[in-house]
């Protein structure tokens, strides 16, 4: 599995760089090229539609409607001798047809009958095209065939020993992919499970969580939140992906009517393309998707590759990732419930303001402390709303918002009377009431008069019960039995929730598909560009600094030179004070070196610096092409910008601030493309330094303007130049005062060691 | 009551400065000069041990026995009218009385009878001398005089209405204050509740938790544990704290044998060097201590004084002061709960290293991830350990820590054997075994395995029951049912405890108290910083300079002078290069005003700046006390170190990263007085930037000997200067390679406005 992930990003991002400037590449060499590529970048008509990378724009949403309900299942391998494992299974898929309304055909060659049902040797003998089969047997493969010419639609294998147990297992998994490959059924699993057959409950209505899980146990608390009420609509365990995967399922439930939120637990992705275009298509159809993605640590991620053998990528990128597609992140599977939750359920928000209401004046000052510290927002109630409210709250008791009732009037008529009129408030779009402590005659009745409310307004209400007990009557009865109150147990996860819930109003609201600005063909920089590359090589400084200028990145003034004659003919043409600097493919570390003289302000300083810095050059023996002399820029903000590689996500552009910033706090926000100009403005909002870039201590704020035109010129040559480019470092760009641009001093890039398919480009 | 407290800061710092050197300050002074201060900082013999900043080294253990656990009890204002709610507090405490075996006397001036119990008019009345008084009146004030004459000891008092109300609340406090203060009583209140008088329960054994709130509600959830099976011993709602304050409850269950942990809700304190005796009488008495303090945010902040009208401190100071004193800050309630009960009940590790134990490779992963990201050590089992598991673990699945079981293991005799062979790993301190969805032939199993594994070991076992509904046997009965396994509900909980444990024993091993070694007399450094002091005023930096000079801390070789002439000589003196600076009091931004110029290298540089500064001095008419000629300093890591005033913990130390890291991301951390070696240097450590000071891009480590020896002279300064120095702020101090020391290059002081209890120092 790792190594077909890895081919099919080769093969994606390779070939854009031998077609011509305006053609699409050949559909040919994108096509089928790994299994689960399938279908992917074509459109209705059938044409891939692709980017100037080479991966897909577009990806078609699986009809998975005869998965989850089909008319007819086969279970091969259907056993019911007591005690065999496959038995209990067995049942278990009768029982789930039956709820579902499908027709059952046990298949064992073995047998006749299971559980007083007919049992068929192959599915060849079926009496009807079935459109799932249930593949009880060790190995899958050759199965998979007769599958295929019985017109079977959809397999699920639960045989485990593939890609999770190492080298040998992916390799067993690569010829399982390449089989369903070829067949045209799809495949879920292997090494899955049952969940997808599970009892859904039917009394519950309402939008409802779809599930997807790389792991069926780490699935379970979220499943069990039907028993609190709260429905759920489909569950599906991935497994090892050898075919359909995380993406495909994420799509599907994007477009499902009864699909309020998708709750997913990722250990790792398959492909970072088909994950960002399933997440685009959730984003753009307003659903939101709300995940744990396992590997924060390297311990976390090697332990997740092991358990379903898939990638988990650099966690920064994911997050990155996720952030850009309003994928919400969360830590825990409580809050992934949770947030879940209250994202399937609450209607869009009328307002954003946050009104927390409670019986105790500390609940209300410890509940409203940490939601703004989370970044919520509480506005002060207007004059005649306090005024309104006090005619129920003593005056002693402050109703500004937080609003403290001090107990007593939860108790009668004037409870609901309050809770109405902060409803009514036009700036309150969400109604928070922590209960910590239950006393029945106060707690109940408040629980009731707010799930009353609730009923009877499209405003969002929360309650948080804080009683560890949890078997009481009004959380049991009066809140959990409330498909209008959302129902937490701790004020974090509420206030997770409920940030999560604005967030992504605000964000789908705004959303704008990156996708549909994506660059499709080359631009003339490429070609420039490309002219410049020297595989296996580290650029010379000089020649990244081409490299960025053929992207229209400036670069100071500058003249290579190889004599100290000609230093100094240079310096009067760059004009003075100038920089002179040593220039050399594999040449790092120039300032440590002495390679480096800054604020030349004459033709003698020119000449000395220029004998010095080749006189310490043949000293270390580092070879030269020659000496730069540069204009000096004074005054900026000095910033970095680079590409990286992702294992899972290919090439992404980071910004960061210079300097000791990026050195010792690795202060640098990565976008993933593609992403627009929005997007990179967003990046800089990440910086935890960005405060310089606004001006500090007098300094003028600097041209951010031209900070975001590099960054998307850079995610432009990240794309074009795809791994052949296997490193670029901006460092520094000194951001100049706003209207002035900015301008890059020092690049390093690093080309990808070897040329494959067009070696025509080694002479270029 | 806010009035009263800044009172008592101001008489504590100021009097020091006028008692001479190696005297002790007259306790005339400091005596009784607040009711809190009653008792504080008197040693055994009744000697006050206080400070050099004239605050006290020493706090009394007040004898809260007969408060708790009364032998008999005065009900002032007793009722048994029905539907008074007097009536339904006299029946509560008349049941409290007899569970804890008190003798209950009603005291109504217009009954003779309560609930068939004699009724008295007034105390004077009572047969007997009685330890408690309970105030249900709606003005205690006029009672208290009364309870003193009857000897009372303790009096509570329910009454709101004070100081949580504002201005003239807080100075009807103030007279309550006072009045007690006379009386020799001590009180709890005004403005709290029944909540010490709840019903604890007697059947549940073991270390328990003492809980300190002050709000009722907010201490409902953890009171309500008791119902999950863990032992609560005390309940004390501190409310105004006119009297009776948190620090007083905490330094009290620190020295009950019965209490395992406290856990503390609070919003704001009385005063803050109560709270750090009472802190660090619980770190010597390695008893931990729990807290949630509101105030992480200026709404909370409000809010909270506004509940209980008191002081809620800066939030970085707090947080500061409770890491410092190894008190354990979190966010929620539930936090709260969890961390206390894991604190309380689990003995000291044996090994900090944590196994992590599930029955899904998927949990095991997840969890790994968030323990490994929150700091938690996993340590990988030994090859032979690996060897022993595999004897019951399928070979396929991963041993190594996470020990991942299948699943299947655990249903059989496998299920303890494995446990065991964990537990008996020298590496491990810690099992936990998450349990996200139970399937009880499994999830039953294992936990009753769990809970005999933990009855046969010292390690601490834990369990995450990861299922949101809370209501399943293996939960209520098995889990909670054992004192040994501390069960979670969320990862993060499980997390957040386990760290605080592992924390919590770390710091009180290796526990001194700052309080031993605290300075108790004035430095000769004292007399020379006075002696500089000028009332009202920002000092020149030449000034300022000598200030620290008088600490001992270095500066450049300067000359100050008043002609150019005298510049040229000064600069031959100091030594080539030089930097040449305005000097003069209320000069700010010398940079922005041209004000500096570095690097000279000549006579005539010198001669030419001092006629430039002068000029643009007079320009811009800035009074100058002459031109500073200075050393250049150019090889060192700019830090800041300052001295700020916090409202409720007095002068403290900062200590920084300079330049941007300052100005833009605020990378300071703050020491409170005392402190000693190792907490400065831990100070260093919570630096985000602080890879800086060990050297980065080659530069040599920097001497942070030096720098910590700065950062304690400063704090030596801060304790001896106290209010009258308002304001220090070097700015850089220079950190030398190693070995070569630390010096302030600039340096701001501004001097308190007014001189009080000494007008000699005027004239120094």
């Amino acid at each position: 599995m790792l190594g077909s992930t890895h081919g099919t990003l080769t093969t994606h991002s390779r070939p854009a760089r031998v077609v011509a400037c305006g053609e699409q590449p050949p559909h040919t060499v994108h096509g089928r090229s790994a299994p689960h590529g399938r279908g992917g970048g074509q459109g209705a008509d059938g044409v891939v539609d692709r980017d100037v990378s080479g991966r897909p724009l577009h990806a078609p949403v699986p009809d998975l409607d005869r998965f989850f309900r089909p008319g007819s299942v086969a279970v091969i391998g259907a056993s019911d001798s007591e005690g065999r494992p496959n038995t209990g299974i067995t049942r278990q898929l009768i029982a789930w047809a039956e709820r579902v309304g499908a027709r059952l055909h046990p298949v064992n060659p073995g047998r006749t009958q299971v559980f007083g049902r007919p049992c068929h040797a192959t599915v060849a003998d079926l009496p009807e095209t079935v459109d799932l089969a249930v593949l009880l047997v060790g190995d899958p493969l050759p199965v998979i065939e007769q599958l295929a010419e019985a017109k079977v639609k959809f397999a699920v294998a639960f045989a485990s020993g593939f890609a999770e147990t190492g080298e040998h297992g992916a390799a067993a998994q690569a010829r399982l992919a390449e089989a369903v490959e070829r067949s045209g059924l799809r495949l879920l699993g292997p090494n899955t499970n049952l969940n997808a057959f599970e009892k859904f409950r039917a009394d519950l209505d309402g939008p409802a969580i779809a599930l997807i899980t790389q792991s069926g146990h780490q699935g379970r608390p979220v499943f069990a939140l039907q028993e609190l009420g709260i429905r759920l609509s489909h569950w599906a365990p991935t497994g090892n992906e050898a075919d359909l995967e995380t993406a495909d399922f994420l799509s599907y439930f994007a477009t499902r009517p009864e699909v309020g939120a998708i709750a997913a637990y990722v250990e790792g992705l398959k492909d970072g393309r088909s994950f960002l275009l399933a997440a685009d298509r959730a984003a753009r159809n307003k659903v939101p998707v709300v995940a744990v993605k396992v590997g924060r640590t390297e311990t976390g991620a090697r332990m997740a590759a092991s358990h379903t053998g898939k990638l988990t990528g650099a966690d920064g990128v994911v997050d990155a990732a996720m952030r850009q597609f309003g994928v919400i992140r969360v830590n825990g599977l409580d809050e992934l419930q949770d947030t879940a939750a209250l994202l399937a359920r609450a209607k869009k928000p009328t307002a954003e303001g946050i009104a927390v209401y409670s019986i105790s004046g500390g609940t209300g000052a410890h509940f409203s402390d940490l939601a703004t510290a989370a970044g919520l927002r509480l506005p002060t109630l207007g004059d005649a709303k306090q005024a309104e409210l006090h005619q129920w709250i003593p005056d002693y008791l402050s109703v500004a918002n937080p609003i403290d009732n001090g107990g007593h009037p939860v108790g009668d008529w004037r409870g609901r009377k309050i809770i109405d009129a902060i409803l009514a408030d036009p700036s309150i779009g969400v109604l928070i009431c922590p209960i910590t402590g239950p006393f029945p005659p106060m707690s109940d009745k408040l629980a009731q008069d707010l799930v009353d409310a609730a009923e009877r307004t499209d405003k969002l209400v929360c309650v948080v019960w804080g009683s560890p007990v949890g078997t009481e009557d009004a959380y049991r009865g009066t809140l959990l039995g409330s498909s209008r109150v959302a129902t937490f147990r701790t004020f974090g996860n509420c206030i997770t929730a409920v940030r999560a819930y604005l967030d992504h109003h605000r964000f789908v609201a705004d959303y704008r598909s990156p996708f549909d600005d994506a660059p499709r063909v080359l631009s003339p920089s490429a070609r420039k560009a490309q002219a410049l590359m020297r595989p296996g090589q580290q650029l010379s400084e000089h020649a990244a600094k081409q490299l960025l200028r053929a992207y229209g990145i400036r670069v100071p003034r500058e003249q290579l030179v190889t004599s100290a004659a000609a230093a100094v003919r240079a310096a009067s043409l760059v004009g003075y004070p100038v920089v002179v600097k040593a220039s050399g493919p594999q040449l790092a570390h120039k300032t440590e070196l002495g390679l480096v003289k800054v604020g030349l302000t004459s033709a003698s300083q020119v000449r000395d610096a220029y004998r010095e810095l080749t006189d310490i050059a043949r000293y270390e023996d580092v070879p030269l092409d020659g000496v730069l002399v540069c204009q000096m820029i004074e005054r900026g903000v000095e910033m970095v910008v680079g590409i990286t590689h992702d294992s899972l996500f290919g090439p992404t552009v980071t910004v960061g601030l210079g300097g000791v910033l990026v050195e010792v706090l690795q202060d640098v926000a990565v976008g993933v493309p593609p992403f627009g100009e929005d997007q990179a403005r967003a990046m800089l909002g990440e910086l935890r330094g960005r405060a310089l870039l606004d001006g500090v201590r007098g300094a003028p704020p600097a041209d951010i303007d031209a900070l975001v035109e590099v960054v998307l010129r850079v995610q432009r040559m990240a794309l074009e130049m795809g791994e052949e480019l296997a490193e670029l470092d901006i460092n520094p760009l000194v951001v100049l005062p706003r209207g002035q641009g900015a301008v890059a001093l020092d690049a390093l890039a690093v080309c990808h060691g070897e040329r494959i398919h067009d070696p025509a480009h080694r002479t270029a």
